[in-house]
Parts: structure tokens; sequence; C-alpha cells
């Protein structure tokens, strides 16, 4: 087990509810010069760091761990460190498997505490999706939420912490979910009128769909045997909240009532935001307590796959 | 010390010599579409694989380490995983500190080996330098080249290894360096022939090398400390190949002679690239052997500074 426990958390959604048929979405009206992103990011961070009463100086690494990046350079955790702890000095990196970012960076935070290279990281999350959401597509304009969620992960001596974790990158599915337009493989120079769908979210939902269903349950499978578990040993399952498919899901594994936390209606799929989001609301919400084995589960852009146990 | 051997590499520099003073500089012809961070990125990833003597399916991870991103979605390990290991699952993760990438990726791979959680990785970085530097900013653009660097680094019982890193961000320096459009802080739509230098690089050389200059040399003398060695007891230093001033620290440092490595004249700045691409140069060029301990060091955008010492 890599120790590890998470000390606070914080988590924010976009001002604007917009309702669609199959639930909310927090949306932050588009303006194409702006810092909602950061700006959500310093409060969610602020908000943790009080819940955790240590001092901003404390935290002794940043870790952003989004799909949108909020300029080219520098990374995005060094522009939040900008506003959150000038003058300290603390490292800042950014880590990037888009939807799963998030399940990515606790791999690399707990393996950093395991070095012993970091004692206490601040991880945030999630996306300004209402920048790059193309509202004529249909299928993935109304699946998104912006969120910015923070969490506080430190060393422990309690048997707290990463029992499993799985990634999988099945590039088949490269191009099914991407936004082609504005770094190197297309420049900003060619924006057009013409050209402007480029730059935003492009998804293939039943490419994802059918992709995740023939790699996602053999995951699933290696993930339980490796640790010699049952599905109903785990106290609940944090899913990416992708799509209305998760009700599919729910219904596929026979899963106990309750076991597979549900906000999809209620906030959308906040991209990076969406499992750290999820978790803290179900700990907030009592959902799930101290002491739980979860499963945090997710597909990414990519298309990566997570798995990973933690023992709360 | 955090076990990991490097089992191969392999580096490719842009097409194109161009001639400044100073030396010369490596670039891709400037196309607003293209696909050459790629191509560059399958080049040295399959020859170093080649060089390991292993297959692509013995690598159980691939990192990217680069200042720029080839699209905003998927992450560009998922991307280079398409060309050179379609259908083999092999989980991809960007990773972005801007100039120091490399090393940070080092950090992370390193924690990754020592926790099991990978036994081989790929750590691919180097930048499309081309696609974004500013003719009209001549400070900036006479210093960067394009690159293509692979590296594979493995788990070993013998006694090499990261023995001592350290990383700063100073974001008083956040805007010293940095490209601020194309992403959610600045859009794309917002792109036009008035507005067209924000979509480039920018850099205040002077502020950089100020700010450097201020904090590096504690960074270094707390690194010596803590490890309580001498400069002179460092083989080889592998300084991220910056600008010019690099012949000034040389001096400043009273370095034994040929002790930095400094192909600035023959190389330019690589960006993510310059760190990786000096120490297999020099590797090749028979200056830094194994059993040698190294100091790789240097500052990105951000401001962000790395030291890590490396037992080879």
């Amino acid at each position: 087990m890599r120790r590890m426990k998470i000390r606070s958390y914080a988590y924010t959604k976009g001002p604007d509810e917009i309702k669609f048929k199959d639930g909310s979405r927090w949306r932050h009206p588009y303006r194409a010069k702006n810092s909602y992103q950061l700006d959500m990011y310093e409060k969610v961070s602020r908000e943790a760091v009080e819940k955790a009463e240590v001092e901003m100086s404390d935290i002794d690494l940043i870790i952003v761990a989004s799909a949108g990046m909020v300029q080219m350079i520098p990374c995005t955790a060094a522009l939040l460190q900008e506003r959150i702890a000038p003058n300290s000095g603390i490292p800042c990196m950014d880590v990037n498997t888009t939807c799963t970012s998030f399940i990515t960076a606790l791999d690399v935070a707990s393996s950093f505490l395991v070095t012993e290279l970091y004692q206490r990281i601040l991880i945030v999350s999630g996306d300004l999706v209402s920048h790059f959401i193309n509202p004529n597509q249909e299928e993935s304009y109304r699946l998104f939420s912006d969120s910015g969620v923070a969490f506080i992960v430190e060393t422990t001596k309690e048997n707290k912490g990463i029992l499993y974790s799985k990634q999988e990158t099945w590039s088949e599915g490269a191009h099914t979910t991407e936004i082609r337009g504005g770094l190197t493989a297309y420049g900003p120079s060619l924006y057009s009128e013409d050209t402007k769908e480029d730059f935003l979210f492009d998804m293939d939902g039943k490419s994802v769909l059918m992709l995740t269903l023939d790699k996602l349950p053999k995951m699933l499978k290696e993930t339980l045997q490796h640790n010699n578990i049952q599905l109903s040993d785990i106290s609940k399952i944090v899913p990416h909240q992708a799509s209305r498919a998760l009700f599919i899901v729910e219904r596929k594994l026979k899963l106990k009532k309750g076991q597979l936390i549900n906000y999809f209606e209620e906030l959308g799929n906040m991209v990076s935001g969406s499992v750290p989001y999820t978790l803290g609301l179900a700990m907030d919400q009592g959902e799930i307590k101290e002491g739980d084995l979860i499963l945090l589960i997710g597909t990414a852009a990519g298309l990566t796959m997570n798995c990973m146990l933690i023992q709360l």
C-alpha cells in the first residue's frame, strides 16, 4: 500500500445552472479572454488549506491535474501559485491524462509520499469547459459542467492509502475525443469562421462507449482478481461522471443500491473535476466515510482508463 | 536513493540549421498545421526502444514531458502511443514544468519505479519551438532549437539512481516567460493580425536572469550541503542550455575545465529537450560515463528551478 491520507478538500462549480433533460449543467458565461479557471482554482485551494488547518507554506508541492491548461506556457500550477502562494518557492507541476488526471495525479502524489520527496501535496483539478464546448455538437454540449476541485493529501502512519492502481491507454480512441486546434499540430493562426469548430471539443460518444465497453470490464475484473476481492467488498465506487451511461453500468454490474455514486443529473460531466468532485461531495453527504474501501474508476480522452482502490 | 538505470536514449534536432552569431539553431520550417512534434517523438522513441533491445510492449508507461503540447485534448503521450504502440494499452501521461519537464519527469518516473507501479518507462521530451517563437522578438527568436529526445529508464539492483532532487517555483517570474494565447485564458477566437504576438513566445530575458541569479545559487548550495559534497565532487554538470549566460555560470562557479557541459553554441536552447539532449550527447561523446555522479540543473518558465543528483 502507498500510504496516503486525505487531509482536506474543497470544490466549486460554474456559477450558472443550465437545465437539460438529463439534469443540471454548471457553466461560466463564455468569454474568450478570462481568468475563471484560475479563479475557481484559487477559491478551492484556499478553502482546502483552511480546512486542513495548515498554512499555505506547509504545502510542499502543487500539482494541477486538468484536461485544459490556462496558457501554453508556463504550466498552470505556476499560475495558480502566483494567486495563492507567491514568494513561497513551492514547486509546481502539471499532470495530464484529461478526464482522469486526478487519479493519475494521485498515483504521482502517493509515489512522491512513499519516496519522501514531498510530504503534503495540493492537487487541483477541474476544467473551464464553457470555454471550449461546441454549441453545435448537441451530444457533447449538453454533457459538461465547469468546476474546480482541490484535495490536500499527506503522509500518514495510519493504514490508509492506495492499495492498487491500474491505468491503460488505448489510442485507437485518440481521436474520438479531442480538441485539435490551438497548439502545435494546428496553430491559432488557422482560426477562422470556417475552422472555428476545430478549436472546440469534438466527441464521438458512440465510439467512446464501444471502446469503453470492450476494455473497461476486463480492467475492472483484473483489478478485483489482483486484489482477491469481489465487487461487493467495495464500499463505494466513485466513477467519472461521464454520461447517463452510468445508469447502465449500475445495472450491468448488479451493484448494491447506492454502491455506485451517481451525481450525473446534478453535476453533469466535470471532465478532470468529475472524480474528485464526486468523491468530495459523497464524503460531505456521508455516503463515503473514513475506513471505507473505495474504487475510483473512469475513462478519459486518449482513450485512457483508470482504476484505483483506496483505503480511506 | 531512488534506484533507476538509464537503459537507452535517442535524440534528434530540427532538420534546418540556422546560423546566428552565437551558434547554430535547428528548426523545422514553420507550418501552422503540421505533425512534426510527433514525427520527432516517434523517431526517437523507436530508436530508443531498438537500442534498449526490448520490444515496444516491454515499455509499461509513456510520459511526454514537454513545454508545448500537440493538441489540447488528448494528452500528447496518447497521440505518441498511437504512432508507436497502438493496441498496446500502455498507459500514457503528460508531465509539464516547461523547460525542466524532463527533470520533473525523472522525479515522477523514479518514484514510480520505487513503488513498483511501473518497471520500465519511456520519457519523451523536446519541443517544436519553430511553431511558436516570435521573429519580431530577436532576443528569444535567436535562442531556440526544435528537438525530440527519448530516454528509457528502468528498475535496477545496481547502485544507480537519483540521490537527491529539489524543485522550486518562483511565480514572481510567471509572466517573464510565457505564451498567453491559445488555451482557456485567452482563446484562439481572439487571434488576429493585431493580437498574433500574444499567441507566440514572449520572454523578458533580463528578468529571468535576475530572478535566476537571486534564487538558483542558494538552491545549488543547499543541494551540496544536504548531500555533504563539494561542487568538485560532481563529475559533470548538465545544465539546461538556456543561453550564453552559461559561460558566465562556468566562470562564476569556478568549475573545472569541461565540468559544465556547454553545447549552447552547437544546439541552442531546446526548451524541454535541452537537458536530456545534452545528457545523451555528452554520454555519446564520452564526456559522461557510467559511474559518474552528475548534476542536472535548470530553470524553466514558472519560474521553476530544478536540481537533481544522479549516480549513473
